[in-house]
Formats: structure tokens, C-alpha cells, sequence
């Protein structure tokens, strides 16, 4: 990859020095600041992700960018244009992380967005447009099980219910959670927009990839085209009913969990037949538990929670999935005399990249010898909110071993150089 | 039921008067002092039990029954014979609870011996043969994964690594709770047996059925036949690889869930199989979790643990089904790339009733009045213990709506009089 490559992301250059120092200041302090022993952990409108938002803060206002909160909380850091006028470019991701988590996803974006920033301001450059970067709350959707809080909120995309959700990890409510770091939760609550869709001429976001793409192609960088969309209930509960284990025999049995196994093996068959039909679609159930207050070994479980999630990039097909899977809790309950009670349906939107922004993007790597191939995005990012609220979105995604969610994300900082290379290529020439 | 009943159980007769006043006392008395709001807890060699065996020991003492705690630590009450060189006849049953159980499984069998026994001293009856009524520890499996600890103690059959087994409830060993309640720990640690089974004449061991057949066949007593054995581990870890559910694709997935799930599935086609060629099995999966310190809806678990139990009458349906376990765990992981890990391997023998005891029960329900059903014991019971001992054993199950392990457990006192009064026959002929 080294051949043909331009100055800004060759290893020795001024640029790529000064967005590797600070890449890794930040990345140290995030880590050493919101560690938990085993990985890091920024819970959503909490205090390891408000951790989060004062370091980068302070940075940018060290660096001479002025910095804001904004009505939902969120960090703003502004490069002003000369034409202030004019729709802004926003750029940015999200700082708070799933328990245990890793350290670049979500923070490469904001660093990333700091790192063009500042080396805009280094250079003297003095764009026509502002450009905005966001560091944004609540994406993750562990602790309060919907995705993309924050930049929902900014668009007034979240209702009294969303707001009444109690965090998995405490009896506090999202509201509560939000009024706490200063979220204006009257606008939020009443479906006013923070921020006019208007104002915004483009969102850009660099992210790691949670998949294994890049790494098994070799890729340093992607360009998004797309953003799986999501179905999902936080809690689905099979109940039967509880008994001696020994004492009823199978055919009394009303067993949430050999219930629960079997709906699971029966969607599995479902999926792979989809798949061999070409149909995109990924199903989880990431948490599963019978009750921590009356299970026993000798004791049928009465009851099984469990989450249940698809993702796919057709909104047809998460809804025929889901339709299938109303129809297996139907008649696996008749057969066994179990009942699934669902929650609430949370939903987001699949997404389309900005067509012009994605061959933007792609030109402004060829132009610095980088591969410009395109990847979709089988995990859900705030680009997907901007983008269905009508703003040209884009997304750059930087090679990552290990996966995301877990502690062993693994992300090569040139890489990340290479990644704030074609970000601040392709921002420059839209300021301009 | 009525016609032909024997004075003894006709509901206005003085003995069954004074079994009832007797049962009502101490039944109210242990619900109040061991409910813990939705049920009853006496956690095995825990405050609750121990509250039990006090509540039992002081109504002993009133009634002029001498009592001891013996070396086992479990609760002895002697009505002596004039022969106590003779082996002496054993009754009672088990004073510990599940979580959140009910009143009467274990405890019925107690209050039914102290019945029985007190109804002889009251009557001035002198027995040739010392009969002792045990008011057993350790009985359920729910906080140390293995059932009979208190029997198995006093025969001796309790290793160094059961006492090393740590509570489910708090980090503590068997070996520590013991010794906490008077246990001699360094007798049972070196396999010494506190209770020689040459001394004991014969085990009866009054229980609540804890399935549904004796309410289903209107029947208030049965005499049990046989008991089944089970093979247990505590804990299976199905071990895979976490990942961000949207970003990994299902080939690439190792989802300990839906490897789970899928076994569970494999089992339960294999169960109804053999079910249908008449073998006696049950199997259970009562504790199922992911790990709460990192599970979260959009990320697939790397790590699910579940308990696993198969009872049976016959050991060698156990045994084959838990090759049949071991190979589906090995063909499912290897698919799957999953890893299932199995703890230490608990097992229990099942056992057969004395016949000549189940005679002698059934000639006694006849004489009085009552049907004398033959019945299996799904569930294990000390019972199975004493038997595998050569001590010659016998069971009455007493009627018992809604299973057990469970608040909801209804026995009626009639029918606990019923089987009283049977085991007081039977106990009668076999002292005198």
C-alpha cells in the first residue's frame, strides 16, 4: 500500500505526524480515563461517555477551536467560514461505547473530525462553509436498547416513550439520564428538533468496521454505500410455567427454555433459507436469562428473557422476517402452551450514503493512492439518522481485527491516518 | 373417601384432631418464619433451615420428646423402645427449601414423624424398637448443585470436592456453611459415616407428591415404589465468540445461543424418541444465562451458561442419554465453532423401595379405609440415599396441587392426616 501514495498519509509527513500524535493522546487519555478492567465503558447519557466529551473538549480548546454544547448535550467543536451563512458540514460520530466495549468505536470518528479540524486551523486554511464536529451522545443501543439516541434527539425524533425507558443497568429512566448531563428534555420529550436538517449541507463520519471485511481483503479503508436498518424488542419473555423437574412429566411440561430453543432453531432454518435466496439479514439474541431470583437445576424455568434483534438492508425483508417470527411465537406457544410477551418494537430505518458524497470520497483516495472500494454497513451508525432526515451522509470506514463490542478492537493508526486523510480531502474541497 | 374410613383419619376423631392442630401450628409457624415475601426460603445449611429445625426442636421439647442435633448437624427427636439394642426405625425428611418455594416440601414429612411420635407418647404406646424421627439438612440441590447432602453426609458419601462446592448465593463453601451450623466437617471431609446404616431398621419418609398424578387420579395418598436417579452438572459454559451483531455475518458467526438452543433442540427430538419407546427420563435446563457483565442486545454471545439434569428410574437410560448428550455437544460445536465445557459430573443412584415395607404400607391404607396406589417418584428424595445404604426404605406421597419448588404448593390437611395415620400403622407393627 505504500506505492503511489500521497505526502498526507505517508508515515513521515508533517500531516501524518501531527493526526498520529494526536490520535494517540486521545486514544490514551479516553482509555486510561474510561477503562473498566477488561475493555472500556462509556454507558450512554452516563458518566464514562460525559468523560469522554470533556477530554475532547478540552483538546479542541487547547488546539484554539472554540467548543459548545449543544441543546441535546452533544459537543461541538466549530471551524468557522467565511460565509457563515450557508449550510454547515458536519462531521463526527459517537463517544459513548457498550460495557466492556473497545476504544475506537465511535471515538475514531470524533478524533478523526478533531484531526481535520485542527489541521485545517494549522495550515491557515479559510473555508467559504463552517465545518462542525460533532461528538454525539447515546448511539449504542445497550444501555436503553434502542440505537442512535442522540442524533435522534437532535432531529426530535424520539417520543415520550422512548424518553420512559429504564437503563438496563439502573432504575433511571432515559429522560432522567439525559435532564442529568443537560439535555434540553422539554424539546426533546415534545418532538422538536434540536437542530434544522436545513443548516446541514453534509454529515461525514469515519468509523471502524465491526465486521471482518477489510482485515480479510486488506483493505486500510472502505466507503460506505449503506446502512443496515433494525428491528428489535429489548425484552421478549417466553412464559410457561414453573415445576419440579423431576416430578412433570414432557407432555405437562410448559418449559420456557426448550420453548425459547426451539423458536431459535426454527428462525436459524428460516435465516439460512433466506440467505440462499440472497436476502441480506442478521438475527441475535444477545441477551438470554431465565430469573436470577427463582431458577434453580431442579426447577422447569417458568420464564425466559431474551432480546431479539434483525438487521438488514431491506426494509421488506426485516419486515417478512418479522412476521415470520410472530408466526413461530404463535404456534410454538400453542403447541407447548408457553406465551411470548413482547415489548415495545424499537425500529431504524435502513439507509442509503449519499451518492455524490461516496464518489467524492472515492475520488479524494485515489487522489492519495489509497484503494476506493466500497463496503456496506451490516452495524447501524448515526450516518443513518442524518441521512434519512434528507442531509447527503457518507461514511469512511478504517480496518479493525477482532471485531467491535469487545475489548480486542484492534485498530493500526496509519490506517486511522489514511482514513483523516481522504475525511479532510474530501471536506476541504466541499468548504472551499 | 369417606366410606369405610378408620377412626383414626375420620376428620373428627381426637388422633385426627390432634395431627391437625399439631400440622396447622408448626406448618403457620414455619411459613412465618422462612416466608421471604412471595415464598419460603431455607437455604440448605442456611439461617432458614436452621430457623426450621429450632421451630421443630422446641415443639418436640414441649411435647416431652428428647431431642439432639447430631453429628451431622441435623435435627434427631427419640421416642426410645424398651429394646434399644435393636436397630431403631427411622422417619422425617428434609427442613431445607428452594428459593422462593413452598411450605410443605420436606417440612410435611418432618410434622408428620413428630405427629406420629407424639401421638404414641400420648397414648402411652411402649415400642420394643427405639424410633428416631431425623429432621434432615441439605436435601435441595439449588444452592450446591448436588441433592441428598445431608443423608449423603451421614453415610459418609460426601467428598473433599463437594465440600469445596461454593453456594449459588454467596461465595461461600459447602465445607464453610456446615461448619457454620455445627457440622462435623473433618468426619464427613475423610468419608467417615456419622450414622452406622446397621443401626437403622428401616427409613419412612412421608413428602407432598410433587407432580400432578395423585390429584389428577383423585387419590390422597400413593405409596411409592422406586425413586429416580439423575446425572447433573451445575454449570455448562458454551463458549463461542463475541461480536457487534450487525457486522458479523451469520458463516462467520459463533453465537453461543443459537449453538445452545440447537442442542436443547437435538435433545428434546431425542428425548420424545425414547420416550415413545417407553424409557423413563426427564431432562431439564433450568438456569440459563449470558454473561451480564458484557451481554447487550446488538452483540452476539460469545458466552452462554446453562444447567443441565437428566433423571431417570434406570441408570442405564441415563448413562446412554448422556453419551448421546456428550456426542451432540461434540457434532454442535464442532458446526458451530462453539466449545461446550462441563463441570464436575454430579450424579444419584436411583433406588427401589423395600417391597415388604411397600406391603406393609399398603395393607396399613387398606386397613384404614384409604386407597393404597402404587406410585413412582419422579422427584430424588433422602429416601433414594438410606435405600442405597440397604437400609430397607419406604415413601408415602400425600396429594399435593401445583408441583413443588413453587409458592403455590396445596396440600390439604385431610389428606396429610390420611397419610399420617398410615405411616403411624405401619410404624406401630413394625416397633412393637
Amino acid at each position: 500500500m505504500t506505492v503511489g501514495l500521497a505526502a498526507e498519509v505517508s508515515a513521515a509527513s508533517p500531516d501524518a505526524v501531527r493526526v498520529r500524535e494526536l490520535a494517540n493522546e486521545l486514544f490514551d487519555a479516553l482509555r486510561s480515563a474510561t477503562g473498566d478492567g477488561v475493555g472500556i465503558t462509556r454507558a450512554s447519557y452516563g458518566k464514562g461517555e460525559s468523560a469522554a466529551l470533556d477530554i475532547v473538549d478540552a483538546k479542541a480548546r487547547a488546539l484554539g477551536l472554540p467548543t459548545e454544547r449543544d441543546a441535546g448535550a452533544n459537543l461541538v467543536v466549530t471551524f468557522a467560514g467565511s460565509e457563515p451563512q450557508l449550510p454547515f458540514l458536519a462531521c463526527g460520530s459517537h463517544l459513548d461505547s457498550v460495557p466492556q466495549g473497545g476504544n475506537f468505536d465511535g471515538a475514531a470518528g470524533v478524533v478523526a473530525g478533531l484531526a481535520v479540524l485542527a489541521g485545517f486551523k494549522a495550515e491557515g486554511f479559510r473555508p467559504r462553509r463552517t465545518l462542525k464536529l460533532f461528538g454525539l451522545r447515546g448511539e449504542e443501543s445497550a444501555r436503553f436498547g434502542k440505537a442512535y439516541l442522540g442524533s435522534s434527539a437532535l432531529f426530535g425524533r424520539l417520543s415520550a416513550a422512548d424518553l420512559a425507558v429504564m437503563a438496563a443497568d439502573s432504575k433511571v429512566s432515559l429522560g432522567d439520564c439525559m435532564r442529568e448531563v443537560g439535555v434540553d428534555v422539554d424539546r426533546v420529550k415534545n418532538g422538536q428538533p434540536l437542530l434544522d436538517p436545513k443548516s446541514v449541507a453534509a454529515w461525514v463520519e469515519l468509523h471502524i468496521e465491526q465486521g471482518p471485511v477489510l482485515v480479510a481483503r486488506q483493505l486500510p479503508v472502505g466507503i460506505v454505500t449503506g446502512i443496515r436498518g433494525n428491528l428489535r424488542h429489548r425484552v421478549v419473555e417466553c412464559v410457561g410455567s414453573a415445576g419440579h423437574s423431576g416430578a412433570v412429566p414432557r407432555w405437562l411440561r410448559h418449559d420456557a427454555m426448550f420453548a425459547t430453543a426451539e423458536l431459535i432453531t426454527h428462525l436459524d432454518h428460516h435465516w439460512r433459507t433466506l440467505l440462499e435466496r440472497g436476502r441480506d439479514l442478521v438475527i441475535t439474541t444477545g441477551v438470554v436469562t431465565t430469573d436470577p431470583h427463582e431458577h434453580a437445576i431442579a426447577r422447569i424455568p417458568g420464564m425466559l428473557r431474551f432480546s431479539f434483534e434483525l438487521r438488514s438492508q431491506s426494509k421488506e425483508t426485516l419486515e417478512a422476517f418479522y412476521d415470520l417470527f410472530l408466526s413461530e411465537c404463535r404456534l410454538i406457544g400453542e403447541e407447548r402452551g408457553v406465551e411470548f410477551r413482547l415489548d415495545r418494537r424499537l425500529e431504524s430505518s435502513p439507509a442509503t450514503m449519499d451518492p455524490a458524497w461516496v464518489a467524492r470520497l472515492k475520488q479524494a483516495a485515489r487522489s492519495l493512492g489509497l484503494p476506493d472500494e466500497e463496503i456496506p454497513s451490516g452495524a447501524g451508525h448515526d450516518a443513518a439518522v442524518f441521512a434519512n432526515e434528507g442531509i447527503p451522509s457518507a461514511m469512511i470506514f478504517v480496518r479493525n481485527e477482532h471485531g467491535s463490542h469487545n475489548p480486542d478492537e484492534s485498530m493500526a493508526i496509519e490506517d486511522f491516518v489514511a482514513g483523516v486523510a481522504i475525511m479532510r480531502s474530501a471536506l476541504k474541497e466541499a468548504a472551499a
